[in-house]
């Protein structure tokens, strides 16, 4: 969904635009690839007479009460759309800001913790079926991680820079203090980084590190409002 | 929060741990600083008798009705920890995953969406001491996007490829379909990208553009489940 | 989402899994001219310097003011997967049991649901484009109230009962409270319904009315549990 | 609560208001029913030393490692409002539309849902305590399924049609397309239902199958909108 | 429904059981009233031809934007279980734990955050008739605090210390931090409070301000794990 | 968090201000040590070929299926910000209204459910060194209740009166009603409790207990709405 909104507000965009739409559609495929999966895995799954079937074979109850209940009882040991603990998935994690960089970006980190996670169940099972879907869901991730990379970098040169967005005037935000890092917790292992000292990667300025981080103005202090408002009455 | 899982997950990169504490604790600065400015903001809001003032005066009805209501009944001209909508801030955001390559490149993600959308309140506002808070907030948001793209080369460096996770053994994936870009969408504007032909950015593939995509297997067919689970009954 | 999780869980049910996945996909597409449609309404849309505009002129304030500021902010003028007041899309709202005549009750519930808000939205606008549209929507809103209480009927008729689950074996449940109307609350108009008497829709019972509900049993009473529960001590 | 709330927003039709009191006091009773027998299958739970219990004795371990451990730490094994994987009950469920034949339809189909899952539960478990209970709610779910079916068909006969809302001006919707099905997936099963052919439930039209949709108007294009928003910048 | 499920987990403590359900009745009557108020409010609201009518007359486009769409949308100009931005109503609000001392001390909690509300909600209106509604709850606000204030004194004199969990061993924490206060911030004025010395509230011990936090162990590190979890490879 | 944005909204009350800067970053501490602890926990935990290993080791099958997957897919063996059955946590869970007498009664119940939810887990476990972390949060949450009860007491004091919002004017609510027990609930235990006779806790009222509720006014009726909201249509 997150590719279908980034490419159904495409402005003007239609390599980018058709590039999303081939994507998203792929990755409806996929959704219905997992969801058949899950599918045929719940079919022979042990539901009846659970507490019985837990004191008589340990390791049968071990499966059953590793299982998330909602399979069996809203889904009929179907697919859910929710993550590995049943949080219903959200319309709050799709990313589509109509600016392209910073959405591929998104898009790239998306396929990072995808592929990550895919690795991890991976060896987590031992079941040879799975293991050879997880295999082809883990090669796509490989592409479109290839895909996103180099969708950003075109996008990158062409815009110039690295910074999104590209088009802000930089004089309108605080040059002075762009380019510095602030040692804001103990220890300083954090000037070994490569973001310490050198050409910033934007290619304007200067990295450098700070020991101490600049202090500016004074301690915040607030006024009081209407007492209508009913807050804690002053002091008198 | 963001940043402090990351940090507080760090299992021996300690470089980073550091960074990731640094730039944790100038960003709870930040939202104090937000919070600030909302609360000064607030002070002199109008919210009695809110009807009335609506009628009198349309402008002011204009700003009340635009605010967002929870500012004053339940925070009494405070800041709320929700978006611009009011939706509460969720820990389902939070990206830790223990893979710094693939979190940093959520956090360069995040810090991109950010600068976008603080960009897009400075053009929204005239108040010049709020601009002059987000002038700050801009260049911030510039440094921290130089910082996680540059943390994000430095680590593809030394883990040899722009893959996550970099040492998932790659004959265990589908390596023959790991380069192709399937033309899923009408049109065919996809093939004229940079992903499309040429050498992969992993250095080790190189694209092709398939304007039909692949197909492998017959279509999924799921058996029956138990008659417990009282799905539809077959047909007779 | 919720036709495409029915679909992708058919179990050998093919003309029903077809159906669902036409209609699913149809609605794919009516999310996508909804998502047009907004994107087009919000392009000339006035989002710089707007609290000098809400002075200047208070309609623009007014309409300012009943915007959705996720629209500008996080979508740069683009659709949200959020409803009127933006509160993200679910995954709890999907409805997808495994048994298709419960589910197409769900189904012609959506479409009654949905056709109700089309047709109030269309009398609070005045835009003669965006009712072109809505027309469209409102008539296959139509034929989707059609098609599920026609493949509820055609499913009633072949299970023979309006029960969900139809399998169910009817002597496991308390048949003696099966058909009675119990008059909990004050008055007694509930009386005058036709669920308060006569022969029973599922054709096995008939319906009475009761105007004090039967009691069975005692008050529930609860034993303490561990103390290592640490609740409210006892009284010595 | 969704009863609760239909029958507070009733306005004028007293008979389905004094129902949906009765109806609603009795779910309070439900869940008190419910609420009762979790927290006594809880009272003798194994808390203490889980790791211990489960090393010692794996079949303990399988319950342990299947109850939600929120009902000991959260509420000292007390029930939850939460569904079996403990997601919160959410208000977000609410349907209360002001159209009784909409939320008639929305009833029918929970008590539906409703049956269906406590029928599973009761084939989970061989507790005859609880199993008694079940019997009694699946009793009333039936009697409640009739009931909304039974009132369902009486606003349908008293308002001349089953199209929700009943007295939008249908001549104000594209009736040209108000009676097609359209076949946008891979096979054609879908024109086998009774929703293919034959006059329309609502009496008014006569269903057709089209097995390719039709098409009108262009591929939507959106324009740029103002610079100020930060998009992608266009092609020079 | 907190008040509901504190009485429904009460294990023989009559007392409170039935005061909790005296008051959770009286709490839906609140509800009943307000859904009331919220729908005559709403009844004659300005629904029709929106930017028609904003434009025409900003008064009323301030009145029609400051409101909830939803409740012309999905309720008809009827209440919603939701908050004022239209976050809906959680079952994760709900505290019930099955300690009566803590629960009270959230139930005086929530009627001080209530009746402050109200209080607030008093001030932002003029209509007199919603004010008349606002001064019963006001009241009864009033009495809620005086009770649950009560309540909470009559348990923590019965068991004999101000401390939730009374009877956890006090010798299996550890007591020699039991009393600090720990100053983490800028500033020392947190030495002035009544929390800083003397005799400690639960009777036992005395408050003791430290200018510094006391230090105990090292900074932590974490171990590698199996490198099938994928993480951020060692350094070589 | 809850401290930190009562804090920032403080408004001129620096002793409250400073003290609760101080304990919010003492609990961003508390977070770390937790985070630690469970980062720990996992470093062994069975992770590969889980099937496998339930299947020959019930005891081990026992322990994997307790544990919350997400630990393992998605934080690589890391602390993830959810509470024990995987609910993200929520901004709507902060109170910050700005009035610190109530909110230092939300505080007060925030560590009473807190230790409360550590003693029981202090008993559900075995690992000596858990507990040993635990009995020092168990005695930092005996002070911080010391502390919230301790400051409550002073302003309970200082603003002469328990009732929150003070300063709201008495005599703008319903004080005839409020002081009444109302018995709503079949029994009447609950007139034995502290709260039924006797002079308030707020130093003006005497409570009254009665037997059955006052009943004012008739019973709510709605009239229609503009037939423009597709309601029920009237009856004719």
């Amino acid at each position: 969904m997150q590719y279908l909104f980034q490419g159904w507000s495409c402005r003007g965009e239609e390599k980018y635009k058709d590039m999303l739409m081939d994507i998203a559609t792929e990755e409806i495929g996929h959704v219905e690839m997992l969801a058949t999966m899950v599918a045929r895995l719940l079919e022979g799954a042990p539901v009846e007479d659970q507490e019985a079937a837990m004191k008589k074979d340990p390791a049968i109850g071990a499966i059953i009460s590793g299982m998330n209940p909602q399979h069996a009882i809203v889904a009929g040991l179907g697919p859910r759309p929710a993550d590995s603990v049943g949080n219903p998935w959200s319309g709050a994690y799709i990313i589509a800001s109509g600016n392209l960089l910073a959405d591929f970006r998104a898009n790239l980190n998306a396929e990072s913790q995808g592929r990550l996670q895919v690795a991890r169940i991976y060896e987590m099972i031992d079941d040879r079926g799975v293991k050879d879907l997880l295999s082809v869901l883990l090669a796509r991730d490989s592409y479109h991680q290839n895909l996103w990379a180099q969708a950003v970098k075109e996008l990158e040169e062409k815009e110039g820079t690295i910074l999104v967005p590209s088009t802000f005037p930089r004089n309108e935000e605080r040059l002075d203090i762009a380019y510095d890092f602030y040692n804001f917790s103990e220890g300083d292992q954090s000037k070994e980084g490569s973001w310490a000292k050198g050409k910033a990667l934007d290619g304007e300025g200067e990295y450098q590190w700070l020991s101490t981080p600049k202090v500016e103005g004074k301690a915040p202090k607030l006024d009081p409002v209407t007492p209508k408002m009913y807050g804690t009455p002053p002091e008198k």
